[in-house]
Parts: C-alpha cells; structure tokens; sequence
C-alpha cells in the first residue's frame, strides 16, 4: 500500500542472474503499489563483512582486550559506528519490510549478508535483553527470506537427503530476525532454477510477482519449533 | 597421535577472548601429542569473506553471466584459483581433523568463517555430484566445532526461548561438513563465558584440554535428522 517502505537486501554478484531478476521485479511490483523501495546491492556496494575494530570510530571502550559486541552496542549509543553501519541501521529503522534476496549458500546466506547482520543488528538498536524475540526492539516490522537453492525440492523435503528446507531456516528467521522482534512472512523459495528450462525460470519470476500482489494482507507464520521441526 | 595433521580454523579478533585462550590449548594438547598443527587465523589473516569473480585468476569461463559456483568449479579443474583459495585447500587436504574455533554470532559462525565455508569448499575439491554426503570428496577426515555462546544454557534447552542448541548446529555440520563427506565429531560449547566468573571460564578451559586428550577416541556423531531434531 502506498507509503510502506522496504528494505531489499540484496547479494548476488551478476544483475542478469535469477536473484537479479527476482530483485527487479520486487523493486517494479513493490514501487508500483506505491511503497517506496531502497536497495542494498551488497556486492555492488562491497559490503564489507568482517566484524573488526574498524567499525567503532575513535576510541575503544577496552582496547585492553577487544570485545566486539561490547564495543558496537557502545558506540552505537554514542554515535561512534562507522558511517556503512548507521547508512544501513537507517533503513532498517525506517523500512516496515525487510527482504533477504540471495542465493543459497551452504545451508545459509552468503557470507556478504551474513556480514550485514552480524555487523547492522547491534545491541542497543536490533535488540537489549530483556527486550528480545517478542519483544525485540525492531518489532512491528515483518522480514521474508526469497532465496535459490542448488538441490532440488526432493533433496529438501522431508526425509530427503537434505532435509525439510525449514531445518535450515531456523538460524535465519528464529534465530536473527524473531530475535530482534520481526515477524517473519512465508520463505520464497526457487529450487534449483540452474537445473530446470528458461520456461519454469519464468514462471518461477511470475509467480513471485504474483505473490508480492498480496503480499501486505499475509500473516506471518508462527515462529517456534513446531512451524520448523514439527 | 604422532603423525596426524589438525587444521584449526579460527575466527576471533582478540588473542586474549576465551576463543583465543581455546585456540591455544588446542594448538599446545595437539602439539604434545606429537600432531602436527596449522591454524588459518582468519581475523589476523583478513581473510577475504565476499565471493567474488577476485577468486577467478584470469578469464572466466562465462563472462557474460557471471555464476560464481560454476566458475570457481573450472577454475579449480584449471589451477586457477586466487592463492589464498590454493594454500587453504591445500591445508585442508592435509588435514585429518578441522577444528573450527569461533563465538557464535546469530545461531551461526562469524561472516569471516562463512566466507571461508564458501570459498574454499569448491566443487571438485570438496564435493562433485554425486559425491556429497556419504561420499563426499573430503571422506575420511574429521571435523568439531568449538564455540562460545552469549546465551546461557538454559536458554539453548529444548523448550527454552532459543531452542536445542542442537537445531542451529544443522546447517554447519549437516549442510556443509556431511555434505563434504567429514565426519562430525560432537560440538564443543562453551556457554556464555561472559556472565561466568573466572573461575568457571577456568574450568572452561580445563575442560577442552581433558577433552582433547582422548580426542582420537571418539566416535562419530550419526550426522542425521534424528540427532539434531529427535
């Protein structure tokens, strides 16, 4: 609906891939229901994923003995990250939908965007125990994982050599974002488009179109083990 | 014993962190057992994370579509690899038994580690269809995962808000270590060393150093479905 605002968090490296082009058509389906849509093209931008010394600037609250999730949630309180870091909690901050569109690396995300979590999600902005999972301080926002995948639906089912896809969902969606309090929508998942003919590779993009059309009158699952492990 | 080679891979930026303090009484048990023991000290290395067409030496196979998994396959087939990618496949290689070392950052390994997941585990070098899993090309080695938590034990409880500690452990010794045919030795975890008094992060370490020395007696984990979810 007009006036929501995404965050399309976005890591593949080449624009004519099928990640390239789901982001697309997220950015064209979104923009014309009037939302407005901002893009982190973090190959693009050599997001750097490394969690280091460098991203507090000035000085360390303990340069004795470098404790990083110290040192972050100190300097985001005193306005001390480095600049990558703020650019990218103020979209967060102003986004009402987060989506994570990448290709499957290993069970998880690339590193790139693994990087973007581990180094944006700071304690003291994404969350500050007690105020976790439900009550996470990004709350009221919703996330959704559009991903590709190398194996096959078969390979990811359940009692397949792979396992239930939702297995490895865990880390993401529980893990990450119910922790720092977002409600996470239905994955969207694309098997092995490398494996199957231009023609499935365009319906898997209509049917993603598609699906964005009524994307804002979904539910959200419900995130505890049973959604996951059953 | 005498004789066997350990690869510890280890992800943490402060030598003196309880993760550094791990790394050293692996690196000294092993050492004393007469292995012979590499680290990839990837924070002190800077290790590269992103996966990018950098790790391509020369042409591309397809530059008019960039596919990095596809690339990184023939570039292994053709020695053309970037050089950090070769002396780690090469320590990996050697390796009877991987040990990563690393503070969990959200349900998973620091972006650092994944990015060595990701670049070194190539196709070819390390599983090629149909060998992955059972027969994945890197049968007969060993891996363990040795980590610290920020949460505590009781939160990592079946039934506890962050559920089994088991679940998050699928994607990493499942996904990537069994998928490469290594077998996985039980995870080593050390939780939340930080709300912990000296004493007990003590113990902490006297606990891996007894663990080690029996270490080569250990059987296997039944890396399955049943193990991770029961």
């Amino acid at each position: 609906p007009p006036g929501r605002k995404v965050l399309i968090v976005y890591a593949h490296q080449e624009p004519k891939s099928l990640n390239g082009s789901l982001k697309r058509i997220a950015v064209e389906e979104l923009s014309k229901q009037g939302c407005s849509v901002t893009v982190s093209d973090l190959y693009a931008m050599q997001f750097e994923p490394r969690a280091t010394r460098n991203d507090i600037v000035g000085c360390l609250h303990n340069s004795e003995e470098f404790n990083y999730g110290a040192e972050t949630r100190e300097a985001y309180k005193r306005g001390c990250l480095s600049n990558d870091l703020i650019e990218e909690q103020k979209k967060v901050q102003e986004a009402d939908l987060l989506i994570f569109q990448f290709p499957l690396y290993w069970f998880s995300m690339p590193a790139i965007m693994k990087g973007w979590m581990d180094r944006v999600l700071v304690q003291g902005f994404a969350h500050e125990f007690p105020n976790c999972y439900d009550s996470g301080l990004l709350k009221n926002k919703l996330a959704l994982f559009s991903f590709t995948t190398g194996g096959s639906k078969e390979m990811y089912a359940k009692g397949g050599i792979s396992g239930d896809i939702r297995y490895l969902l865990w880390p993401m969606q529980h893990g990450i974002m119910h922790f720092c309090g977002v409600k996470v929508l239905a994955p969207h998942i694309c098997f092995a488009p490398e494996y199957v003919s231009e023609e499935k590779r365009k319906e898997m993009l209509i049917a993603w179109a598609q699906r964005l059309k009524t994307l804002w009158k979904e539910e959200p699952i419900n995130c505890s083990p049973e959604w996951y492990f059953k």
